[in-house]
């Protein structure tokens, strides 16, 4: 592990993210995601004993997408209990794309798992039975430390009109019984789950509370239970980064979980949380920059899971 | 994290994982595996400082099936490199079964990850081209801290004689150009690999290796490299279990890898090895007793690897 | 062939297909058709030279179901022209069940064929954006040479209530533009459509224009153009009796379309046509019965296609 | 239809098939095949008054292929009757391209009919276990109204060299004992049938049988059974041209079957056997020349058997 300012090493990491920035693409899928500057790139971290670092374009605001698929777990195990939670979506990688629904049909009627459309569609349609948007964002505002977060209305108003692949998909799960309420209140949910305003401040805060297995850095209190943070980092590193989950757990090796709006979720466990944002997407949907900032933090700060120099500490 | 004896807890977790064998049967798609007993149960540790602990039938042997996909692929990455290795088989959940072939169709030609048996027949196949059986088994001696270890003559002929399905995938692969050999040699060295016999030690001191990153305690020699030890075991969380790998990342939390005869290999990054052994299988074809001695032995011992009681240490 | 009096044949027929209503089960999957008496059979011959032969529950009306994909494609043709139908499905089998989705994903985003659910549905899509449910009833009528016919208000609102999957593909369709319109007006009319009340002379009366190229007999009016009638027809033969379809055509060898109201409309090309049902439905959806019965007229009347007995004539 | 002379009509259809040669390729996943000049065309018609005409390059000696599936079917089918024959293989378009086996694994272990590749396999392999490719060949003999017929050896040992997908195949079938007999055994048979050398004239007597329910013109004689006839032909129309057959049935109307080595085989019930070769292809295997002279055929001569002018007649 390299020794040294860790704000110069975050530069660093940014300037090595930024050469892979022209190798990916805008999401265009959702309208108004296609309207973001491809080059904006920024990387915040969140250390156990209650320090910030952040570099980059820190600051600005990307909507949380995919990675509030996590919460939207924590937010359904927290309320629900594992049992009901996981009798609605299962534990495995599919092995598919993020918005795939083929094995609806020819494995399980469950989604594979939470972190796939289909299986965060499925826990909305749990939680959109019993609890509000504001109840959601209530644990958002924990997670992030902040006391308020937007939505971005015109990136929620543009999923809400062509978000039609996950319309299909919550109407497959309603005729099989997986989502039993309403299924324009699931995917309006959804939708708005999808749209909230983020910064990589955010997620570093977000990470750190999962590296300290659920407990607030300072005043030690457990804001989510062990168990349900244990399942949800499990998840993300064998589902978190889509069809690409396999290789990030390789080069990067720790819990990820990428949006398609450039954020990635990562943690060292007992050590840090970690933001990164940068909206060019590889073809897998995970952010190109991000991704590669992450890769050599990991080497830098020796945050691999399976690569430990152990004889150092 | 209970404190105590450990042979102790070896003996509770053994208890704890019998009441499981009644839910789980024995292999039979290979004849000659069928005749097990399948109320056999053992369990092996290596501790990183070189004590071994184990109870049970842990001295009977069993053959090593799947969990050879590991050795194989240690193999492949230490001969060839991981760009070669990485040429012919990708690093993802399949999301199907073990034995499934459909993904060489419809998604890639190359199989989705070493773990699954296209994959490992693949990962033959580049070996096969250079290597003979002799030469692996030299690697299995090392991992298992063994002089000499046997092929089970019967079950090798059994599976050469009816495993048909992992030709039919080989000649898929043949047919593409993912495996540029010739098919029966490679076939043959895939079903000697499968067919080595081992113990619940065998299996504790390889995870020790992989534990320790690769190198030998007692005398700190680099067996393996660093990096060929990282991507194996990360392998092993993200596809160690085939396509219960998901659940056994939350449930137990270890590197982990399975095989039909009745073996799993599991470690605790920088603090030991553990072998299980019990041939009545679960529906996706791993251990029933020792998948729950092992999620026995994570809770007790303090091995989940995102569950672990940091203050305690 | 044998001779003698038509109706003493369809009697002999009846009793033929009766002895398979036991093997088969009423259609419950749209709550409203479980109610229906499996016991019910009938069916009817309309000649080329105006003549009607009816036995059984000939009177009995029902909903006719998946054969108003007939219909509805001939509708289709004749208002827009076969350039535009087929830029919106395909024309061959898809291998699949009637209500699969799979090869929406994985194949095409255009449906295989037009007499699967999706692609009827894709068919009722460019429909809806122009006509009305009464424009479509008004073809109805012709082709059944009826005044009026009633549609069966409690099936409608219980397939409008339950047609869950019949919405997940409308919306896939609806993501890929493949429907243009809206989505719900598309299944409306869809699930309208398939619950019109009919009875087997109905059926008969249309196989007998299909059989008659299009030509109401009787005043020669050319009621449908030849070209649709022989897309029309030729598609019955590959893709009528669902993924039965094969089958029929060796052991039946008419052009046919089923319904799971326990209709099957059939034809003898410049014969007759022929009306059936039976609403007990084997593992295809196919009625039981009804194919029965087809089955010996076949062979009694000599109306296999690629069985006729040339020289007799 | 159109009155005239025949060959005139003929030369016609070939002027009119040349114009679509260009957008077809020669088929060379066999590598042997990729050598035939794409420019060649030829058509031959027997009518079952024992007529016979031909034009353009109908004395071009081509592999058989595919339709060599028509033979080994009936071959089966006299043989061991269709109840064994059907015990192996289905009677339903698969839906997928000729050489796909993902049905194996995902629907049944029984291919779904005996014109796709796994289904021709199952077929060989039922014939391999009792007789010899010598007595297929005498079935040949009878079929194309020769005295001899010469295997193409280079094409069949390239095909034997090369035809690892096949083998993958028949392995899979092994494995699920649809095949139980030696398995090279029956790849080599299929490899030999595919390499059979023929002209269209042997195709065109070929279906003028067929059309002739089996019965050698001229004495009468029944040289296949009834029954087996219907069965082939109900096959060939929803099932010969592969995923490609039910756009034939619409556009041309005649059971046909095509092979890859570029001939077709059609033929108009009671009427005439038409065989034409183009080893241009389409992307779904077809001959594009000799698929649009069937098309031109099919209008010129009243042929489809779905909209002819019986009022004419």
């Amino acid at each position: 592990m390299r020794t040294g300012n860790i704000t110069e090493i975050l530069n660093d990491a940014l300037e090595y993210g930024r050469k892979y920035i022209s190798q990916g693409k805008v999401a265009t899928y959702i309208p108004e995601l296609g309207k973001v500057d491809k080059n904006l790139l920024g990387v915040s971290i969140s250390t156990l004993d209650g320090k910030s670092y952040h570099v980059g374009d820190w600051q600005n605001e990307f909507t949380i997408q995919s990675i509030s698929k996590t919460m939207a777990l924590i937010f359904g195990l927290e309320k629900f209990g594992q049992d009901l939670v996981f009798s609605k979506v299962g534990m495995e990688a599919s092995g598919d794309p993020f918005n795939s629904m083929v094995k609806l049909e020819t494995k399980s009627k469950y989604p594979s798992n939470p972190f796939i459309n289909a299986g965060a569609i499925a826990v909305a349609g749990l939680i959109s039975e019993k609890y509000k948007f504001e109840d959601y964002m209530e644990l958002v505002y924990t997670l992030c430390g902040r006391n308020s977060i937007e939505l971005d209305e015109s990136v929620y108003l543009s999923e809400s009109k062509t978000g039609m692949l996950n319309r299909s998909m919550a109407y497959h799960m309603k005729n099989n019984g997986v989502i039993e309420g309403d299924v324009e209140k699931t995917v309006e949910l959804y939708f708005k789950m999808c749209s909230v305003k983020v910064n990589t401040d955010d997620l570093a805060n977000f990470g750190a509370i999962l590296a300290n297995n659920g407990v607030a850095f300072g005043n030690d209190t457990q804001l989510v239970s062990r168990e349900t943070m244990k399942i949800v980092k499990a998840l993300m590193v064998t589902c978190g980064m889509y069809d690409g989950s396999g290789e990030f757990a390789i080069r990067v090796g720790m819990p990820g979980k990428s949006g398609v709006g450039g954020g990635i979720l990562a943690l060292a466990e007992n050590e840090m949380g970690i933001g990164v944002f940068g909206p060019a997407l590889d073809v897998k949907g995970n952010s190109t920059g991000g991704y590669h900032i992450l890769e050599y933090l990991a080497k830098e700060l020796d945050l691999h899971q399976f690569s430990k120099w152990f004889n150092d500490i």
